[in-house]
């Protein structure tokens, strides 16, 4: 499971705090603590205003790159500009979050992606907005990963995400986003496909028991990255159960080592 | 889901020591606690040696029945003798547990199926074993399926047991299972898979929670029925959100109730 760490968000209050104090230790520490509890790549979203983005994530880029070492930054900004402008910055290649069917803004992502290859989360909507069904959310994602391949980005450098909706306005949205799940990565084993869970619970109790039984389904289906906050640690033992339980994890290896530190 | 109580089996001490002192109230006790708890059938395995069997089963049944209501019956017993007697005792036609590909074993069972048309659990076994592709678990599924429907008996009274082994010995089986269940359910969207959890974990640590998370995954591929101690709270909670979030819960009712008489 590829983990993407979702906590260096400028929209979370004690992140926006601390980009106002340009407090470097608070982003350096929650940029080394996700590490250790296992990311494999840490989101920077600036999450303030258009003016202030790019050098809020300039910032925010370098602050980080001072403790990520190797591990894969993933530029998280509605705005071009800020993507084109932070992927030199990256000591690592980069994933960029996001890539979409929409018409203007994909003209713009387009160049970025011939000059400097990064890695790409594609989300599967368009113009249109998110479809209702799988068989449109998969025609979403199948035309982006011809047009991202075309761009000479290899499979295995594309992030599908098939966009959780709540249950609680469509009861069978979780059901189009196992299928999806499924149907991609049967068509396209060397692409991978990422989603934050929580919006499946988004206006419904007992939010965390939907959250981690929508996540375990997911793994069933195929979903091999995830974009979470990393130190809960419940979350992370769902996910090494569900990988070795679905056939990933080759003599049950990781789960025993797993249990041996006494993580279980 | 339809939940088959597994708590009536002469191979466990408490309902052994119960039959061999006649405790009707014991017994009875264990056949509401399960209806009550959410049970839709009750599993009775009389687990003694074939000379005590035919008697030990009658008595359980009768016992069971006075408490029973129209709760269905699942008689559970590797003699075609022990299940020809049993079946006419039964006031709801109840399920047979279970039919194989084994031919000895078959050519007793279908004239019993022939003459009173019960439900039937069907263990996609043959004389080989367990296979240990899901191809081959598909093919002796299929086999039987089409078998017992030539006895008059519709998919909707089959439920197909794709029988889970465990993990410990062979990482795969688990992901075997999965793609045996999506693929039967494809095929024969009326004929229901049911089967018992708990040997996936078989000699690993930590069973509680493989079981949960494999029981999920197994929800999320198409299993509508279980084996299962229905007085097991957290794992009835499990399966009321797992078939939420797999769509299967229209406008989340099921759910909602269940949240708001406070079982959550």
């Amino acid at each position: 499971m590829f983990i993407i760490g979702e906590l260096i968000n400028g929209s979370r209050n004690k992140i926006k705090k601390a980009i106002e104090e340009k407090n470097h230790s608070f982003i350096q520490d929650i940029a080394e603590k996700q590490i250790k509890s296992g990311a494999n790549a840490l989101d920077v979203n600036a999450g303030v205003s258009p003016e202030k983005e790019l050098d809020t994530l300039k910032w925010l880029i370098e602050d980080v790159q001072k403790v990520s070492g190797d591990t894969t930054l993933c530029i998280d900004s509605p705005n071009p500009k800020a993507i084109e402008m932070a992927i030199p910055l990256c000591k690592v290649r980069p994933i960029i979050n996001s890539i979409t069917g929409e018409r203007t803004k994909l003209q713009k992502l387009l160049p970025i992606l011939k000059t400097y290859k990064p890695k790409v989360i594609a989300l599967s909507l368009d113009d249109n907005g998110i479809p209702q069904t799988s068989e449109k959310r998969q025609e979403n994602a199948i035309k982006l990963i011809d047009i991202i391949s075309k761009e000479e980005i290899p499979h295995s450098d594309i992030y599908v995400d098939p966009l959780i909706t709540t249950i609680a306005t469509d009861y069978k949205s979780g059901a189009v986003v196992f299928d999806t799940i499924k149907a991609i990565k049967k068509k396209f084993p060397d692409v991978h496909i990422t989603c934050g869970i929580s919006n499946i619970s988004y206006g419904l109790p007992a939010r965390k028991e939907i959250n981690r039984v929508s996540l375990i389904m997911a793994i069933a289906m195929g979903l091999d990255s995830v974009i979470m906050d990393p130190c809960d640690e419940n979350i992370i033992k769902d996910i090494i159960i569900a990988e070795t339980v679905s056939g990933r994890d080759e003599y049950c290896s990781k789960f025993l080592s797993f249990y041996r530190e006494k993580k279980l």
